[in-house]
């Protein structure tokens, strides 16, 4: 038998983001393409004291095997956050910790997804979701997002058209740095109760909002709640690949299973550290450290926008999160203006890659977590001039 | 639509190990149920000042989103080995670290396996691999395993019958401590190349060989290698979760897009404290301590086995590796025994589990890395104990 691939192989391809990042590795090249939080916020520190105490004090046990589910104090800390900032009850044993909140795709597609079920997806939509879930081959169903959340009718008729998953990014979504209003977060968890539609929601960012008031989750306003995915990647570092879900009773048992068979358990060792990391520091100045700078760097790269875009150039204004959106008049290619950015020297994402029902050719990502005030000026600069020589 | 499971998880249980080391957390049994490297070998000191290395002078960069096939300074260092160590030409560039070499197997499953598709597995076979493999829906052949390696001649059945993939564990099987000779190795690479079956070679354990001469990998005497697996759980210590796969070519390419859809990457930080640790410590002086500590573990119990148990029980006598496999009396369950055992607090695994065609009801594993040596000598005697009662 020749060695051929499985099929579900066919429908994936290697992240374009991926090979962007490649032609941005020149440290010439002012990038706001990449996905990265800022170093500089790293708790290098503190993470450094906590990897001497865990190791001092528990080695053996930090180095060996553990249990799937994951640590019990961590989950235990990440259950109390909920509470105290969410108001949201979640107990440890709702909770399974993940190999960054990536693998929790991964297993959510391998419980849930056969072949050919329908999976709602906002338009633009998160790339690795599309990418880990392409994997189990369903049809993506695109809803397009509004400026407050996805088009309700769209939804709705998505939903009764026998969809089996919703997955979103309620708050300062990843690429277009929209939230849901409150008013639509009701909505859709009224519409998910009624056609039982098992909504996944992906909060990576939702901690990181720099102004007004924290919105609850659509998980929350939900009768029959679905599951609940976040990360230590924003608010502490993503290099420890550290991720959770929230799901109970059967869901979290399968959820199990599979976690078992992806890789036995999150890194014993990393989860340790994490672990000491949270019980000695005050991890809400920390965030509140990370809104400040990310704002600041969001506040400079708005006001660079408006000092130099063209008119004619959209861009969206998030309170939060490490994005923003650009639409450029109708009939540019962001895939064209990719090629005249990059010989001044300044890359952003083209948006057509996050949109699985085609369109958004005149989209783009801007990042301002990772770059410096100083760069993010020079840089949108550069990108404005680009523009103006483009659509000119 | 209701929210029904996906058909794949209707052929994944829970692990029957960990259903079984729950009832042995109880600290008064003596258990030889885990698959678990001994604590007291893990370089604890070593890894502390690795981390205080990294994180003291490359803590931003260490704690920050990283590339999907891992640490480059990392697979030099394994691939090294490989030429130096084992004669094997491995480039950096045929490397990708995995979280664990568990997750090696669901890569492997999701890159390879079509619902349907066959895949050759030892007779027993590791548990974890049957695991990971079954959420792909494959068709198991079982081939039997000898005390020199699988029967060839239902082997080549298996190869001629349209195999797509053999799975196996060359050196000191989990879960029987078997090993295949040079002969058996020669003959069954033959085989992989003449019938094109990709071979997936698991070898967590070869460095651990107490006596004897290491034997070349499978890999290594192919015209058309397969897929190498190795780990970093059993050399230094599990809790890290890092172990790699050996693949070239479009293979690789197709594998790092399953990786980067899995959980983008391995946690750059237990790699990087990895990094450190080998580049500044002796690993084969270490791996030798641990052969010698092993292998005096392995002989106490042989020899309380010898002292103990009754004629019409056998054993395997492995030159490595962590386990031992027993067989009963024909018609004696070990299922049965367990309950038994439990009783005059000994555990270990019954073998039913390993098997996926059925049988090996007379048989179980005893694990010797884990327990130390009076301990050993103890829980032989109960387990001896239990057995005459039993086979009585």
């Amino acid at each position: 038998m020749p060695n051929t691939y499985a099929s579900r192989m066919g429908t994936v391809h290697r992240s374009f983001i991926r090979e962007i990042l490649k032609v941005t590795a020149d440290p010439s090249i002012i990038s706001f393409a990449g996905g990265l939080p800022n170093p500089r916020m790293f708790p290098v520190e503190a993470m450094k004291e906590a990897a001497v105490s865990v190791l001092g004090t528990s080695g053996p046990a930090s180095l060996q095997y553990s249990t799937t589910e994951g640590d019990p104090v961590l989950r235990e800390f990440i259950a109390g956050r909920y509470s105290k900032t969410k108001n949201l009850s979640v107990t440890p044993d709702d909770l399974i910790v993940t190999t960054g909140s990536q693998q929790c795709l991964d297993l959510v597609g391998k419980v849930f997804l056969n072949k050919g079920d329908k999976v709602v997806i906002e338009s633009p939509g998160y790339l690795g979701a599309i990418q880990s879930f392409s994997l189990f081959e369903p049809e993506f169903v695109a809803v397009p997002l509004e400026s407050d959340g996805p088009d309700l009718q769209r939804l709705e008729e998505a939903f009764a058209d026998g969809a089996k998953v919703f997955y979103a990014v309620p708050n300062f979504q990843n690429p277009s740095g929209l939230s849901y209003s409150l008013e639509k977060r009701r909505a859709v968890a009224k519409l998910l109760d009624k056609y039982g539609v098992l909504f996944v929601e992906d909060d990576p960012y939702g901690e990181l909002r720099f102004k007004g008031e924290h919105l609850p989750t659509v998980h929350s306003l939900q009768k029959k709640p679905g599951i609940l995915l976040g990360s230590f990647s924003k608010i502490a570092a993503p290099g420890f690949r550290i991720g959770w879900l929230v799901a109970s009773g059967e869901r979290r048992d399968k959820l199990i299973i599979a976690k078992q068979a992806a890789d036995l358990h999150t890194s014993t060792v990393t989860q340790a550290v994490m672990r000491e990391y949270v019980l000695n520091n005050d991890v809400e100045e920390h965030i509140r450290h990370i809104c400040e700078v990310y704002g600041s760097h969001r506040d400079v790269m708005v006001a660079m926008i408006d000092e130099y875009f063209p008119d004619t150039v959209e861009t969206t204004r998030p309170d939060g999160g490490m994005f923003l959106w650009v639409t450029l008049p109708k009939g540019c290619s962001s895939m064209e203006l990719f090629d005249k950015a990059i010989e001044r020297k300044v890359a952003f994402v083209p948006g057509k890659p996050f949109y699985t029902d085609g369109g958004g050719e005149n989209t783009l990502r801007l990042n301002f977590s990772n770059a410096e005030p100083d760069r993010i000026e020079e840089g949108i600069k550069r990108l404005a001039e680009s523009i103006r020589e483009f659509v000119r």
